[in-house]
């Protein structure tokens, strides 16, 4: 696809080819996020951060990436309660707010709002998030750490193995990583979820029809070969008595002792965080913080690349990056991660 | 007047000649709200951005201003619940915040807490709106929307013919613009609203020792050489009972059909926004949206070049834009408008 | 101590070498804050304000003070309901979020928070105060202004009379100017204060091992050579009866008229601010406003410039400011304050 001028709005818009150049363009926004150089590359432009549903983490990490390339953020947090309130259309919100600002990254808590609102648009829309329906940034940056995992232990992603763990019926973040992951070869899927909260049909027809191996259990055991474990957080409200929730969550548990027994040495463990760390919670314990396997926080670390590589390709600048490099001159102490 | 250092309060400080200046330095901002190029003439410079009412678009509006000049903005939304509950007067707010920031712009919900305002700050305060009271960057975009949109049909403001409709009584927006065009020659102004939402006489005073022609009437009819048509919105709540208001709001609606009939081919269509959109709403209806003298959007677009040029002016670097010019480096597909 | 990469969380973890770097760099901040002169040294730094509490003054304080290095801001403001509902650890939150900026500004309504965050942060941390806790930094910007009002009157702080009146029991201002004051020598506090609302034990300690010279009463009379006195907030709540509470208050008003009586004429008058400008406050009253020893508003200027010291010597970059120097080419008035 050609990028610049674009929306991000679905995963579905991407082939192959259009994935490993984002990949490439995020690999290269590397130092920039690390601070070993900085770029001003977007110097002077303004991105509109729009924010309908509240989400710190994404939307700083959208800020930030802005920030990083040389941009200015103007922000909108929150419901626009006085404008909905007077019936103003998604499309008139967006002619006049578009009219303000080179870019828009937006979430919103209704699905389809964000293609909606991008139809009214004069400049490109990156989907933050809209309700049920996508999170396009969150699976590439799924996508890309499984890559980077991988490739420091000397894989690739075609012919791994990834277990997906928790509730796969309601996590978005699950379902639009299948179906990127779906463009890849001879995957080994192994779908571990109570039974009420199964990943749906139309998932697993993706999976199915592009020829890849999956297995479908309520039991942790038997997946000690997995390359990858990508756990959910386990929601009380999906069932019919907290009991019941309470008896899932115990069983679908990562600690330190349930990882060293279940798992090889070097599975790397994901979660699309924030991840529950109350005693009761029985979700992925503090114990394997120090693990160097535990990739949650790396995660988070290449969410700012992904969204970096896609405002310079939607604003069309990914071949001048360099060309606007200067130096850091404070003090940084950022992990070199992997 | 001398704009150096000023406070931007209200429309009555404005003779035809400071009009005249703001609209020659808003025409020069055009290029870089445009994205032709862009200036850094307030590089470094600090606006205190204080949204003390809820104003999204007139909030970024200024936001967007700022950073199109090359300004930094830092902001507050949202009533000060804390300081207020502690008593602190506006003058204290303002000797603190003002300390902040090399220029203000502010809203507030109560009439003359902006002026109260700029009495205790150190640096110059722009009014985004005080209340039932003044909103000067609005009134001063609604004029500069007339003209340009005149000037494109090669007409003047002296002698052209106005309709403004819907509520008359409570629209802040129609009593400061028809305080503006006062100050012009000749001019029609044809006022249709149900009765109980008729024009103030302090309005229709100062329009009637100007030497306009103003007629009153609750009919939409007999306008049909207006050269601009103002609409506004009717809120249900001005009336006695919402079946008085339904019939009220039916009858001073504008859609294509009703355009065709009652108005000549390039009657411009204005609103100040957010309009009501929803099916039941019979104020400005969508099927207008194409319709190319609907300049409701550029409306907008040019609050943005208004408040670029009143920064430029109270900031004194009115002369230096063009002297801070630099490359538009990415991607931009902005409409050219007229 | 070294600050280059360190956290700010506590006055204890000063001692007078440090306060006298930090006053050094803040003199030095002088002409960039009042727009002599300004610096791009920080240009492409981002400062992650995280607010979790609100705090408008001191928030745009720290954001400000970092626009003026030349460094970006990316904002959080109220409490994280999402991801605190979902257990999210004050650990996990600062992996994440510290990931996004250079250095961190944080408020928590939680004593102990801003520490426990800044183990998991990956940058440096500065707190703007954790509930009932600590703010350092109005701490030094207290001790900060009492130093250049004394030294505009041919003083210095060691051998100076302090006096600290009214709420002295849950003020945590005068508990952390205290303890630093206490480093200097041969101090006279003069702590007036109703009996209910006395300074700790734990402080008065402090003061008396260093062998400062303390009176400790609840009358205003008797301190008519005192060259300081801090003005605190009496809070009804602390009360039994509002009557009573009404009481204290006049008793421990400062107005032009008590002043006069009972201090000498240069006595400086401070207040951690907001004031209660109410008429009922009976607290520090506005007929004091145009007193030249009023220096409630020389302390929040004074603010900005600690803070812009605090950035730069924890970036490690308080050496090259005056190195990224430019012009200020736009109008300014900032007043030149002593």
């Amino acid at each position: 696809m050609n990028f610049t001028g674009s929306n991000i709005l679905s995963v579905d818009q991407f082939d192959i080819d259009s994935i490993q150049t984002i990949f490439a363009i995020a690999d290269r926004m590397q130092p920039y996020a690390r601070r070993q150089k900085r770029t001003k590359v977007l110097d002077g432009a303004i991105l509109g951060n729009l924010f309908f549903e509240p989400s710190t983490r994404t939307r700083v990490s959208f800020g930030t990436a802005f920030n990083l390339l040389g941009g200015e953020v103007r922000e909108t947090t929150g419901m626009e309660s006085s404008a909905l309130a007077k019936g103003e259309s998604l499309y008139d919100t967006a002619r006049v707010l578009s009219s303000y600002s080179d870019v828009i990254a937006m979430r919103h808590p209704k699905s389809g709002a964000v293609a909606e609102f991008a139809e009214g648009s004069r400049v490109p829309v990156i989907n933050g998030g809209d309700g049920a329906n996508e999170h396009p940034t969150q699976a590439l940056l799924d996508l890309y750490t499984i890559k980077k995992e991988l490739a420091y232990h000397g894989h690739g992603v075609d012919g791994m193995h990834i277990c997906m763990m928790g509730d796969l019926k309601f996590g978005r973040t699950v379902h639009s990583l299948s179906r990127l992951l779906a463009m890849y070869k001879d995957i080994r899927f192994t779908l571990i979820s109570p039974r009420e909260l199964a990943m749906p049909d139309s998932v697993l027809d993706v999976l199915a029809n592009a020829g890849h191996h999956v297995t479908i259990t309520d039991q942790v055991s038997g997946s000690s070969d997995a390359d990858i474990v990508y756990q959910t957080r386990i929601q009380q409200e999906r069932f019919t008595t907290p009991q019941e929730a309470d008896l899932y969550r115990g069983k679908f548990r990562l600690n330190s002792e349930i990882y060293t027994k279940h798992y090889k040495p070097n599975t790397v463990i994901m979660h699309p965080l924030p991840r529950d760390s109350r005693a009761e919670a029985n979700e992925l314990d503090n114990d394997l913080n120090q693990n160097p396997n535990l990739a949650i926080f790396r995660q988070a670390d290449n969410g700012v690349l992904i969204r970096m590589a896609l405002f310079a390709l939607t604003l069309g600048v990914a071949e001048q990056v360099e060309k606007y490099e200067c130096d850091v001159n404070w003090y940084s102490s950022k992990p070199s991660g992997y």
